[in-house]
C-alpha cells in the first residue's frame, strides 16, 4: 500500500502518483470516506466507524510493509549458486565462503616401466576452506588440504582492498609466477600440471605481496619467507622475491591472447649453501620420479618464466618456458636448467576456456549443458607436449612428455577427466606410459 | 490484494473469485469508484483523484507482494532441525550440510588385567563434514575425522543419481559389508562395534560402487582399490570386489525384521604375498590387542557376512556372523576363521530402534521426551555376547566377549553411554574387564 | 491489512481500533460497500460484485499476510555480525558458529644469540571451529589447529547449560587456571603469553568442569585425564584436579579490577615417576628454550596462582605470580619453581581492554574507529617484564624478559602486532633479543 496524507492527495493527483512520496499515512479509502461524508453519502457515524477501520487497515499494512521491508532489504543473504556455499550481508561489507575440493585419481602403470608405480589410486586433493571478507576492505582464506591423510596449509593469508589501486596479501598465497600455477588445479586442463615448469615455479610461499591490475593486464610482486611451521633450522630461514607481469592484447568472452613474463629470485640461507636435487615425475603423480637434475650445493637461484595462450572459440592454445640458474657455492658448479610446454585444447560441445584478463589466469568452463538440467556436459580434448631439459655440466638428464587428454565437464562444478601419458628420457633404453582417471568437484 | 483488471470483474465476481487469475492490475477500490461515478455519488474529478490514490495503492501492494514472493520462494533456506546445519535452494537443485561428531570416551582396565592398559581417556572420534547436493543430479561427501590429532580421510566421494533405479558413488566409501558396520557410530547400541565382525569387516574403501533399493530391500556392489595417498609400494594397489543384499519381511516404524547376506573378495597384489596377522582388542578401544591369528602369507581372501535383526517395539536383537577365508602363497597354509556377535536391547522409556529398510542399517533413535523441552531422554538397556574364533590349524586364539550397557539418549543427537566389558582368551588364566563411558554429540 | 468481523466493526470502531482483534475476517471495504447498498447508493448486483472482489482481496492480504509471518517468525537467521557466521533459530533452541583464526608471524632474533634462531616465520595459530546449541540446554564446540601442518584438537566438549546455577562441560577445554591463559590468544596483549606463568599453567585438559558465575565473580572446578589419543602407555593415565575462584570488585565497562587465584594437583601415574624438565622460549614462539629447569623425577606436583589485573580507561596493568611445587619420588628431590609479570597497557585512541568479570577474563577490543568504515583502528601500547625462575637446590636457571609492544586494532577481529623482546639468563654473558611480528583475524 502506499500511503499519503490527505494534504498531498490532490496535488499528487493531479501531478501523478510517482511525485507522490510513499507511506505517507492514510489511504485513498480514507479520502473516499471523506468524499462520501462530506456529499452525505454517508453519515459522520457512519464516517468515523469505517474510518477507524480503514486506518486500523493502514496501520497494519504499514507493520506488514515494514517487516517486509526488514526481512528483505536487511536479511544476509544465502546462495547455493553453481553449488558453493556463500554468505553475504545486503550491505556487502561482510561476506563468508566455505567450500572444498575433492579430486580422486585412479592411475594405471606398469610396475617395470621407468618410474611406472603399478596400479595406484589417492585423493590427490581434498580441501576445506573458509574465505571471507570483514568491515568491507578486508579479506581472508583458510585453506586446508587433508589429502594423503596429511594436514597440508594452502591458502591462508589476510588481506587489505581498501586502497583501489592495489591489493595487499599477507601470508601463504601462490607466489606471481606462471600461468598453469596460477591458473587453479579446478581448472588446469590435464590432470597434472606440466613437469617441468610446474617444478621451477614457485607455488605458494608466506610472505606479502602487492597486486594491481587492469581489465586487460595485471602487475605483481611478492616478498617471502619459507616456514609456514616453527620448526626453523636455527638459521635464518630463506627467503625470496619476485613479480609477474602480463597482458592481454585480445580480452573477449570466447576470444583471447595472454602474454606472461616472471622473475623470481631464490636465496638459500643455511650457511655453506643447500644441497638441492630437481627431481621431477613424468605428469603422473602416483608415478615415480624419472627426471633428476644432478644433485649440488647451491646458495641461491633465479627462474625467468615466459607465458603465452590463446582462445578462439572452442580451440585454446597454451605455453609456457622457464629457466632457473642455480649459483653455486665455491667449489660446486652452477647449472641452467629448464622446461617448455605447449598445448592445445578443443571443446567438442563448442564452450571456450574462460580466461581473466584481469587475473593473468584461467578460470571455470561452464558447459552449455548441464547434466542434471537435461544437458550433456561439455566434452573437450587435448594435447599436450611437455620438454625437459635438467642436463647441465652433462650431469642430469632430460627428456619428454606426450600426454592426450579428454576431459568431461558435467556441470560447472563436476568434471571427469582422463590422460594418457608417454615420457622418455634420454639415454635411457625404458620408458614410462600411464593412464590415469579423475573423479573431481568442488564446492 | 488479489487484483483484477476491471473487465473480468464482473465475471469473475460472479463466478467466484476462486477462478479469477490473481494481480490482473485493478482493484476493488478502482471499481467502487467507477461505480460510484458512473452513478453520480462522487465528481469526475473526485473519482480521478480517488481512483489515481487507488491505483498508486496498487502498485504499492503489487511491489510488495512481489518483495514477499521473492524473499519467501527463491529464498535459499537455512536450517538447523535437531541441531543439523543444512541450506537448500528452493528449487532443492543444490543443497549443503555441513557437520561433525564428537565422542569423548573415558575408560577404567585394570593394568595389569591381559590387555588391560590402565585408565584411559580420547576422543574416540572428532569429525567434521560438507556434504550436499550440485544440479539435482549429484551429491557429495567430504568428511575428516580428526581424532587422536590425526588427520584420517572417512567418507570422500562424488554421486551420480540422476539415474533413478540405481546410486553411483566414487570415492571413499563404507563397502557393502556388515549391518554393524553399515550402522553409523553415531547410532551403534555399544561403544565398539562388536570385535570379531568389526575385524572382518571391510569398512570404507576407495573405488565405485552401485547400489539400488525397493522399500524393504537393498542391493550394492562396489569394487575398490586401496588407496587415499600417493605412497604407493611400487607395485600394484591391492584391490577387491564385493556385494550386500539386504531384505525385510517386516519394514514398520516400530516391527521390523531384517535379514542380510554379503560377500567380498580382496586381492593381495604384494608379490610373493602379504603377510597377515589379525589382532583384536576386547571391544574396548583404549586396550591392548589380546585377540590374534597366527601370522602367514597370503595372496587374497574370501570373507561371507550373514546378518539378522528385529525390532519389536522397545525390544530390538541382532546377529552377524562372519567367515574368513584367507588363501595362503606356496609354503605357507590357509586359514578359515570366523566370529559371530548377538545382543539384545531394551528401551525402557519405551522407544524403538530406527531401522531403516531402504539402507538395510539402523538410523536415528529419537528420544520421547528431549532433556531441554521438558522430557527425560530415552533410557536403554543393552547385552552381547561376541564369539572370536582367529584359531586355524592349532594357531592363534579364540575367546569370547560379554557386553552390557546402558545408553542415555538425551536428546536425538546427544548420548550418554557406558559399558562392561569381560573378555575371555581361551588358554589364558588371565581375563579382561573394564568399564567405558562416553559422551557423544552429533551436530 | 488488519481485518474484522462485521459485528465487531462498530464496536471496536468507538472503542479503537487496538482493541480490534487482527485478521478477523472481514475488510474496512466490505463495510463501506455494506453501508452504501444499505443507503442505496450502489445496487444489489454492484454489491455482489463488489463485494466478491473485495472478499478476494481480503483473501489474498490474508495469504501474504501469513507468508510474511511464516518468512520472518520462524526464519533461522543468519548473520556476520563483525565478521562472525552465526545461524540461529528464532525461538534460539539451536544455533551453530562456524570460525576460525589466523595467526602469521615474522621474527628476527640473530641466529647467534642465546636461543636465537635467525629470522623466523610460521602460523602461529591456524584454526577452524564449529560451535552451537542444541535443544536450548545444550552445546558443544570442536575446534581444531592446524599451524605447523600438525593437526591439534583444542576445544573439543559438550556442554550442560541446563541447570542455571552452573555449567557442566565434559571433554577437552581450558583448564580453570591463570587470566593470561584463559583469555583467548586472540585478546592477549602480546604476541606470546608470559614464558613462566604460561609454562605453569594448565591449558586445555580432557575432563569433566563445572562452573559457576555472578555478575563480577566466577568459580569452576575441574577433574581431568590427559588422553585424547588412544595411545596410552599400558599405564593408568596422569589425571588431576583443580579450580579458580575470581572477584571483581569493580566491574564497570571502562574501569575494572580483577582478583584471582586458583589451584590445581597433578597426579602422575607412571610407575617410578615421570622425569620432567621444565624448559621455556623467551616468549618469542620460534626461538629456542633458554629457560630449564633441573630434570629430576616427580610423583605429582601442586601449583597456585595468584591474578590481579586493573582498567582505568585507556590504562590497564595485570600481574600474575605462579609457584609449582613438584614433589619427587624417593632418591629425587623435591623442586619449588615460580614466576611472575606484570604488564601495562595504555591504548593511545583511548579504547579500554575489555574486562569480562563474569568470566574472569578478557574479551575483544573494539576500536572506536574501524579501518573499512572510516576510522583508523585502535593503537595500544604495552610493556612487560617476565620473571622467571626455575632454579631450586642450586640446579636450573633463571632470568627475565622485559617486552615492548605496539598493537594495531585496524577493526575488532584484525589486528597488527609488534613486540620487541630482551631476555636474559643468570649467568649466561650472552643473552637474547627479537623483534616478532604478528598479522591476525578471527572470524
Amino acid at each position: 500500500m502506499k500511503l499519503k496524507t490527505s494534504s498531498l492527495l490532490l496535488t499528487s493527483a493531479l501531478l501523478g502518483a510517482s511525485m507522490v512520496p510513499a507511506h505517507a499515512g492514510e489511504d485513498a479509502m480514507l479520502n473516499l470516506l471523506k468524499v462520501l461524508r462530506d456529499k452525505g453519502t454517508i453519515s459522520a457515524a457512519d464516517y468515523d466507524a469505517l474510518a477507524n477501520a480503514a486506518k486500523s487497515d493502514v496501520e497494519s499494512a504499514k507493520e506488514l510493509e515494514s517487516k517486509v521491508e526488514t526481512a528483505t532489504s536487511n536479511a544476509t543473504a544465502v546462495s547455493l549458486n553453481g553449488g558453493h556455499l556463500k554468505i553475504k550481508t545486503a550491505d556487502k561489507a561482510f561476506s563468508a565462503q566455505i567450500g572444498g575440493r575433492i579430486m580422486a585419481d585412479y592411475a594405471i602403470m606398469d610396475e617395470d616401466d621407468l618410474g611406472g608405480k603399478g596400479s595406484a589410486s589417492e585423493f590427490r586433493r581434498a580441501r576445506l576452506f573458509i574465505k571471507g571478507t570483514a568491515f568491507t576492505d578486508w579479506g581472508y582464506k583458510a585453506q586446508f588440504d587433508f589429502g594423503g591423510n596429511k594436514t597440508t596449509i594452502k591458502d591462508m593469508y589476510l588481506q587489505y582492498t581498501g586502497w583501489k589501486p592495489a591489493k595487499f596479501t599477507l601470508g601463504n598465497d601462490k607466489m606471481p609466477f606462471g600461468l598453469e600455477e596460477l591458473t587453479s588445479s579446478r581448472y588446469i586442463t590435464f590432470l597434472e600440471r606440466s613437469a617441468g615448469t610446474g617444478a621451477f615455479s614457485i607455488s605458494r610461499k608466506n610472505g606479502l605481496s602487492v597486486g594491481t591490475n587492469g581489465d586487460n593486464w595485471t602487475l605483481k610482486g611478492a616478498i617471502h619467507m619459507d616456514g609456514i611451521d616453527n620448526e626453523n633450522s636455527g638459521q635464518d630461514e630463506d627467503y625470496g622475491y619476485g613479480g609477474r607481469f602480463t597482458y592481454a592484447p585480445i580480452a573477449e568472452k570466447t576470444r583471447a591472447i595472454h602474454l606472461g613474463l616472471a622473475y623470481h629470485h631464490q636465496e638459500l640461507e643455511t650457511s655453506g649453501g643447500k644441497a638441492i636435487q630437481v627431481k621431477l615425475r613424468p605428469e603422473v603423480h602416483t608415478a615415480g620420479k624419472i627426471f633428476k637434475s644432478f644433485e649440488d650445493t647451491f646458495q641461491d637461484y633465479d627462474t625467468f618464466g615466459l607465458e603465452a595462450a590463446a582462445v578462439f572459440g572452442p580451440f585454446s592454445a597454451q605455453t609456457e618456458y622457464v629457466m632457473r640458474d642455480y649459483n653455486a657455492v665455491s667449489g660446486s658448479t652452477d647449472q641452467d636448467l629448464n622446461a617448455w610446454y605447449a598445448y592445445a585444447s578443443y571443446f567438442l560441445t563448442g564452450e571456450s576456456r574462460s580466461y581473466k584478463a584481469d587475473k593473468g589466469a584461467f578460470g571455470r568452463v561452464k558447459p552449455r549443458g548441464v547434466v542434471g538440467k537435461g544437458g550433456m556436459g561439455a566434452w573437450e580434448v587435448a594435447l599436450r607436449y611437455s620438454d625437459i631439459d635438467l642436463e647441465d655440466n652433462s650431469l642430469g638428464n632430460e627428456g619428454d612428455i606426450f600426454t592426450v587428454g579428454l576431459n568431461w565437464y558435467a556441470t560447472p562444478n563436476i568434471r571427469f577427466m582422463a590422460n594418457y601419458s608417454k615420457a622418455d628420457v634420454d639415454g635411457e633404453s625404458d620408458n614410462f606410459d600411464a593412464v590415469n582417471f579423475r573423479g573431481q568437484i568442488d564446492f
